[in-house]
């Protein structure tokens, strides 16, 4: 028996997004009603219902771990999405490249997403020294980055330096519980950010971008400070090997995280313009000797932060055809498919709301109930009726991966 | 966007109630059924499945906190409610003015419902010094008061004085917990008692209405032993501003511990004969300013501790008549509502029961579900399925007035 979860980011909506209907009602998705159809539908809280989701606890959520156990910041995930070696007790944070003014007041969050001289500044960064812990940070896409702080005592219960706006000035890192390692670990990277601006601002690059009138990238913004979850892999949970297949970082460092192996397909760029018949057909190559399969498909959220109701049903409709595909290649007598959102991205609102999103699981151990379309207002009439977050669990479930719990 | 919560106390019953149906079904409602069929509908366990509940511990889980958490008992919300000054670390009670003979048996529990010489009575109540602490006790209505026992190294872990019935001898306090500070308080409490009684027999308005045949207030009974519970105010969690519109003092102690305004507005009275218009009108006033106004209708619960089911019906209509009120000034573009109750109070068994109770949201951010009436058979098909507590950041979420949890 093999198992697929499929979960498209920012999936449910409001019927605020278009017409008096949700862009999934808008959207023409014969293959989704398919799968409504055949399969069980309901309704999902992706951590609790009055819970706001980010996508990092939501997925955390939906893979059956507890993110109010569990998480400690983003940080981490996207250091293992970018294949950083990450170790227990390392700090890890979200970096990006910025451009600051000489009183380190930030002029561009993004260093006019430089997209030139990476390497020159990741060797530039990695050579800062700061007092009894080391420094080790890798460039991703453009200006985005992790960095992890190592050393002894240190602790991920500090703030940003990002101070999330251009026009402020960078922030000083201060401890956020009382404990001397929280102080430690602040102190290092207030150091941090004042040496690596004094790297930084001279470098052949960044006086190359001045010439040319580009924004130098002089300064690194930290946020997101975390460490490693202490999480038990699927593997060790359920017996099972399985594969991940995503565009992003942030769900490529989850899937690290939780025990899977990582595969970022050619096209997979985790913006709209992706190509999802690649992923799926990666995910396909990988259940031939895997037991089960996440598929992460990211374009709807990013369209509906931009309020693009026609973009994210258009998205929609490219999800609905790749899963068409999915359909016609896989035998539901041989596997259980869930396919779910993390959290709604209603158009108006353009972020992340608490509004549940439709679930489907289809397969040959499923009970069919009676709802024939997917979508918010169809999926509150169907059999799994209302749960919060657990949707792997109830996949394997039906796939009979499940230990016993007592006797 | 503005958020409105309706807490009916007592509202949900069962098909004993009234010749099969429900009193909810008996009642004509149009104004609740509108709400039904603009809104989504389901069915709220208050705390949990299979848990009964109190209004205290009720009130607290539909406001989104842990009553298992956060609750020590209801003395503290009682003396909140009367607008008493209550610090951390103070013993808090709900105090009855009562009868009792020479050897400390109770006669009368309420001393005769006495509504004189209340001020005389607080004073000499207040005069009582005991070991270690101070004693401050308010006077609200007729026979009913706070509290409050202010000292070092005291524990709200001690039994009742109150022996709930008469022809008991008071009790006393003992210890619930083996500590000192607990000890040390019941020790207290039962100085207390003992001089109060001697404080109060001899006063001259007790001599007075001994003369006239009347019931003397000569002893306080205290039960509800409690301690300010560890709880954010609303607007630390959510950043918004809110007013509670009740007559009840506990509903006003509730929501002073979660930080909101408290209004008591004429003719709310916390019975029967209330005025809910007058409630519903200051809540529209207050609207004007905040962001979320929290109303409390006592009177459906008076009516089935008192099994009159003619009672409740008339009530539940009185309700639908405010509500109506409601709708009719209220712009669903710009606000949500929630209307529920805080527990089933059946007429048969005439106390709280652990059935669930309907809840409808309304709002522009709602998907409406097919429910058209307002009650608990037609609530059972709606979208929002059963929930269990948490009704405040549900509607909050609606109304975009949350924070992510994640990123």
């Amino acid at each position: 028996m093999k198992a697929v979860l499929v979960i498209a980011d920012g999936l449910g909506g409001r019927i605020t997004d278009y017409n008096g209907k949700t862009c999934l009602e808008a959207a023409d998705t014969p293959n989704l009603d398919y799968l409504a159809k055949i399969g069980i539908n309901g309704l999902l809280d992706p951590i609790e219902h009055g819970v706001r989701p980010g996508s990092d606890t939501a997925h955390l959520s939906i893979f059956g771990y507890d993110p109010k156990e569990v998480y400690t910041g983003r940080g981490v995930f996207e250091a293992l999405g970018i294949g950083m070696d990450v170790q227990d007790g390392d700090i890890c944070f979200r970096a990006n490249l910025a451009t600051v003014d000489d009183e380190l007041r930030v002029i561009d969050r993004r260093a006019g997403r430089i997209n030139e001289g990476l390497d020159e500044i990741e060797k530039a960064i990695n050579s800062v020294e700061v007092y009894d812990a080391e420094i080790i940070y890798k460039s991703s896409v453009e200006h985005r980055g992790a960095l992890i702080i190592r050393g002894e005592g240190l602790s991920y219960r500090i703030t940003d330096t990002d101070p999330h706006k251009t026009g402020k000035k960078v922030l000083r890192a201060k401890a956020i519980e009382r404990a001397v390692s929280a102080e430690k670990t602040a102190a290092i990277v207030n150091e941090f950010t004042k040496k690596v601006h004094d790297v930084l601002k001279d470098l052949e690059i960044n006086r190359k971008r001045m010439k040319e009138g580009k924004a130098p990238a002089n300064i690194v913004l930290l946020r997101g400070a975390s460490i490693k979850p202490d999480i038990k892999p699927l593997k060790e949970i359920y017996g099972i090997e399985g594969s991940a297949i995503a565009g992003g970082a942030l769900y490529l460092g989850i899937a690290r995280a939780i025990g899977l192996k990582t595969i970022k397909p050619e096209g997979a760029t985790g913006r709209k313009d992706s190509n999802l018949l690649s992923k799926v057909k990666t995910a396909l190559d990988e259940l031939e000797s895997r037991d089960f399969v996440f598929i992460h498909f990211k374009g709807a959220d990013s369209c509906a932060h931009d309020h693009d109701a026609d973009a994210k049903i258009e998205f929609i409709e490219k999800i609905d055809n790749a899963i068409g595909y999915l359909l016609d290649n896989i035998d539901l007598e041989d596997a259980h498919i869930a396919f779910t959102g993390d959290h709604s991205t209603p158009i108006e609102y353009g972020d992340h709301t608490a509004d549940p999103v439709p679930l489907v699981i289809a397969g040959r151990n499923v009970i069919p109930d009676d709802v024939e379309r997917f979508n918010e207002r169809d999926a509150m009439k169907g059999g799994l009726h209302r749960i919060s977050g657990r949707v792997l669990p109830v996949l394997f479930g039906y796939c009979n991966f499940l230990d016993k719990f007592g006797a």
